[in-house]
């Protein structure tokens, strides 16, 4: 039933606009993507408007030099957005949505259902499970240029089968995608092996320098702007790491204190069974999740290391 | 038909040992106590014999302290060995295959068919699919704790889902365990959630002493016997690790050298795409695949690592 409308609107419309949201990840670009070949099939003019570059790992999905900028005028009679919890998400890009009608795809519980037609599901684990039902409800055959971008958003968004998100219907749309052309290894490959030397550099000095604290309850990894620096390390490059702290045996709460610009830390929190770190982040200014949340705060790396430690000790 | 002779044995018989090879792994203790529960649900008397200890990661596992060791007298009518590729694979378990029948359940290529019976599937992406299929041949109904035994073997003979032995029967056998109880995000938090302090330590270090030749198409990793006194690590911790040096962009030959015990070094070779690394583990009386091969020699750690490396490079 609620595919009914948004399957009526794409097949009468022509002109067709994919947005998705800032910062892309895998399931943005993989749902974005998966549809952009999909609707082509079908004939129509499609354009991905996105505000950031598609990210290095995701090149290999076909397409992907198709995204485009915000800026150019185009002729639209119908807007797609994926994977966007609310307006703002959508950055520069939002500006597209303006007199058009909307179709609203996304998984996030936290969705303002801003489309004229909402298709969101909270029990999917991607938002591109719920454009592989689309592109079914369009009878769009799959090929296997579709079911790569589609396995790439699941993969990246279940953590590879991990998350709690990850439901029996997931694994059947897998296999479907598997019959259809996937090859995991070769997508694996894609998303998994292609990390830069100064992001293992980074990870090794991390890993030497992680701290414990109340009896091993936290680990705590600190790195400076020199780590950063003498490395040639990103930002990005931290991505998962605190991760690698928090998977230790008899660690719930992992802490990640990142110095990216002088005196301005940037604070990670995680925890594995039943300490609510967003709390902790909150007292920061920061905020997020039971188990995951984050803040940024102005002062000297190890001064707010302790304090924040001495905080995390008090709510045990 | 496969199943139809192994079905009717373990319906006539009583007493039926499990056996499986040493050095267990997810789909030995999977495979093992997957068709342990199952078997107890029939009533019939069970043992399972291993020479080694049930790793701690998978003792999480219903009955896994049932596991005994090779050495005590039972009357057993039927063997099922699992998950083993021929008979010394068993170690010193393999005297209860004397004049018993055998049930052999595996999916290495390389299986001997040792058994009266045998069902090898090489398709199958581990031995727990196999069980799996023999439950349910055995119309023993699935319960929560049969299926996370099968689903802990899966996930872990296939590296969450990603070697190309997964296919699309994985994934539907993935969704039949989750609608039947299975909780992802409980058994990998079991599985990789408990590393030990040493092994990050150990990881920290490899990774800031890594070093690259051959404009960067080669890693290495040199492990010396203090690094691992210092840190406390014993040679599992090194488990996984050769995959960080494979996983960087532009590498294509991963190579590890542990010193485990004074002037002698034990080698990992991996590589991406196109290297056969067996070839030249080969040349130091190790072997393996073309992807993933070893060898241990006896000299100098320096020495051996500017060898190998000058070998590698005239391979390339």
């Amino acid at each position: 039933m609620i595919y009914q409308g948004p399957v009526k609107l794409i097949k009468e419309r022509k002109n067709i606009a994919i947005l998705s949201h800032v910062m892309p990840d895998g399931d943005n670009i993989g749902s974005c993507l998966a549809l952009y070949n999909a609707l082509i099939k079908l004939g129509k003019n499609v354009v991905i408007i996105q505000d950031d570059d598609v990210p290095e790992i995701y090149k290999f999905l076909k397409s992907a030099d198709k995204v485009v900028k915000p800026g150019g005028d185009y002729s639209i009679d119908l807007v797609i957005a994926l994977d966007c919890g609310d307006i703002s998400r959508l950055g520069k890009s939002a500006k597209y949505l303006e007199n058009k009608d909307i179709i609203n795809i996304d998984h996030h519980i936290s969705n303002t259902k801003f489309g004229h037609h909402n298709i969101i599901d909270t029990n999917a684990s991607a938002t591109a499970e719920l454009v592989y039902e689309l592109i079914n409800k369009l009878e769009i055959i799959l090929d296997k240029d579709i079911c790569e971008c589609i396995y790439t958003g699941i993969v990246t968004d279940t953590g590879q089968f991990q998350y709690s998100n990850t439901t029996s219907v997931t694994h059947q749309i897998a296999a479907n995608l598997i019959n259809n052309g996937v090859e995991p290894a070769k997508v694996y490959k894609a998303l998994y092996q292609n990390n830069s030397i100064s992001k293992m550099k980074l990870i090794g000095k991390a890993l030497s320098l992680m701290e414990f604290h109340y009896d091993n309850k936290i680990a705590s990894i600190m790195l400076s702007k020199e780590d950063f620096e003498s490395l040639g390390a990103k930002d990005e490059d931290t991505d998962g790491l605190i991760n690698y702290a928090r998977d230790i045996k008899g660690v719930e709460v992992a802490l990640l204190f990142k110095e990216t610009y002088e005196r301005k830390i940037k604070i990670g929190f995680r925890s594995k069974d039943y300490i609510d770190v967003s709390k902790i982040a909150q007292k920061y200014g920061g905020g997020g999740h039971i188990r995951a949340a984050g803040a940024t705060v102005d002062g000297e790396l190890n001064d707010i290391k302790e304090k924040i430690v001495e905080d995390v000790i008090n709510v045990f």
